[in-house]
């Protein structure tokens, strides 16, 4: 039975559906950051870096994320934010090849891939990135291309690309790939090692459940790790970073990609979250988000005739998300929010719905699509409360 | 009175002269964490961007940080790390300069700081890392250094550069001036905004308790800032990161620094250990920290004959820690931490003590040199179990 709501603590009355966004908190981390703060922090003061595991976390936790896409034990580092780990990656790929001048990703890509693209180039005057429709991306890779730069699955609308060809349209065409599984890490199975992908970067706060703020991963081939000129050539990423040499050398393997001093908190929180993941197989989560987002999308295009479907219909081509589209989706989203039923809005008129199995039930699915068809029927969306935007849409 | 050792959680018997490498736990710091952690995640969940004010809690802490170094509201920012903020700063100082090749340092400074710029100089192909002794860098600004990259306390021997003469000296050469106040934030009395510098750095778990990991802060001179190209640019330093357009546009002023998504736990960490400064004046921990130095230095030089002062021994030439030089300084710091008194140790033969006037008094220090000069008097070092190295020494 892969439902366990039990090792999670929702709010009584929420049907949470923005586990792609931010997971909510498993029940074991409170315990373990507060032992981290008070016990570690508090009463080993310094010594924590040695006795407490501070300093080993990134690859520690590294091994168990990696786990969970395919990757084999040190191949996988944690740190920083996951735009921090694609101006890695993107830059490695450059160094890779370099006789070649673009960086190929598409439009549906998350912007902060793209804008961290976009600065590298700037700063090197060497590169450019380029942009095309997802569908035209393979026959976009020509030999002027050093980085393919994709995300696995859309976040906007949950279509799901295919690793292995495009991995291979890229290696064919003599170009590095470098794949964000953002909406990939424990979402659907992923086989970063078999795909033969040369990066891959992600983040930990949505799926796997992590924390706000929680690290990013970057995974890189072992093959050429040795290899890697990191560009942010910090001091964690030295092979001895306490000889306080004056120059630079790398660290042996993945190592290399660490940069600053690892946030130990947010480390701790990870590491708790990820033990939820311990007993579980991709495949399946996967069976199971399935059945969810099918039930899902059945039970809304019974119920909601204004509703047009945004992902794709067959589930093998989407990941664990299901978009609508509505033109007061906004609004829509904060009636259902208030009612309980938490998903999220991107515009200009997508609401999304993430499929967590480990919390979310096919009862809960079918409640959601009630409730949202409750509020559509109504016109219960239309009131001033629902259409106030914050900060964060 | 400076002294409020009731604001933090040291343990029983621990003399703790350490603050400058890992500041202690101040007392709020695990109640608003948990705050965080059960009320803002576990409850508000995704809501928590919004309604906790985590989005806005980088610019919100970094006033905070910034009333302590001397710069005026909106112009500080705090995320990633101190590597990452390095970057950050030399990237846009280069760009500001772009005729000019060098980034000239100092063989004193940080290896984090070299290491960032050598990799920012090795991934443009158009810069070079220029290294001179400390004492020679006004000379070695010539009209081809783009960028003069300094921490303003040494943190081997506790030097403090003069900020005010180096910043004139590095601007009347046309370069820009970077300050990494990583030793200074907390410790001494800065004044970046009345310095003139353009980009200041630093970290927070250091003098300012932020803990292991903390988040770092930048500092962009506030009419400069709208004029910075971010090499690092990510999605939260876009203009309008929710509008999800495909290319990037900077936020208007020192909020285009921010890269991805902010570490909130550790961030919430930081905000309760900036309590205890709210009602701190700089200038009076200046004054007890140099009675903390002096009475160490008396009392060490009094009791130890065999130990050589590493610092200046003048207080004005200091920051607020001091080193002894010692052939077997690991080891004798090992017996020390054994005893209760935590400084720690840096290659080759430096012994480094920090002082602290929030949570160390006079007693303290007179209490740690006795009993330094008895570990050396009866060689107790000079045990197998101090000689034992950890990943961090």
């Amino acid at each position: 039975m892969i439902l366990r709501k039990d090792c999670f603590t929702l709010p009584e009355g929420v049907i949470y559906l923005d586990g792609n966004s931010l997971g909510p908190l498993p029940r074991r981390v409170a315990n373990r950051v507060a032992q981290t703060v008070e016990r570690e922090w508090g009463r080993q003061l310094i010594r924590g870096w040695n006795d407490a595991g501070w300093m080993a976390a990134p690859e520690t936790v590294g091994n168990r994320v990696g786990r969970l896409i395919g990757a084999a034990p040190g191949s996988v580092t944690m740190g920083d934010t996951l735009s921090i780990k694609v101006f890695q990656a993107v830059a490695a790929g450059l160094a890779l090849r370099p006789g070649r001048r673009l960086i190929l990703s598409d439009r549906g890509n998350f912007p902060t891939d793209l804008y961290m693209a976009e600065g590298l180039a700037r700063l090197t005057e060497r590169h450019e990135l380029h942009l095309v429709d997802p569908e035209d991306l393979p026959d976009a890779i020509t030999d002027d291309v050093a980085v393919v730069l994709m995300t696995h699955v859309d976040y906007r609308t949950g279509r799901m690309h295919r690793m292995d060809s495009v991995t291979r349209a890229a290696q064919a065409a003599g170009a590095v790939m470098v794949w964000d599984l953002a909406h990939s890490a424990g979402a659907v199975p992923v086989e970063i090692s078999q795909s033969g992908a040369e990066f891959a970067v992600g983040c930990t706060y949505k799926y796997l459940n992590g924390g706000p703020g929680a690290p990013a991963f970057i995974y890189v081939r072992p093959d050429l790790a040795d290899g890697i000129e990191p560009a942010l050539a910090g001091w964690l990423g030295h092979d001895a970073p306490f000889a306080f040499e004056l120059g630079y050398r790398p660290a042996a393997g993945v190592g290399r990609m660490r940069v600053g001093t690892p946030p130990v908190l947010q480390m701790a929180a990870l590491d708790a979250a990820l033990d939820v993941w311990d007993d579980v197989a991709m495949e399946d989560v996967r069976r199971a988000s399935i059945t969810l987002s099918e039930t899902f999308i059945t039970a809304v295009e019974a119920r909601c005739p204004g509703l047009a479907l945004a992902s794709p219909r067959d589930p093998a081509a989407r990941g664990s998300q299901v978009s609508f589209a509505h033109p007061n989706g906004f609004a829509v989203m904060q009636a259902l929010i208030s009612r309980g039923v938490i998903g999220d809005f991107r515009a200009p008129d997508l609401m999304r719905f993430g499929f967590t199995p480990l919390y979310v039930s096919p009862e809960d699915v079918v409640a959601a699509a009630e409730i949202l068809a409750d509020i559509l029927a109504t016109g219960a969306w239309d009131r001033p409360e629902h259409h106030r935007r914050g900060a964060v849409t």
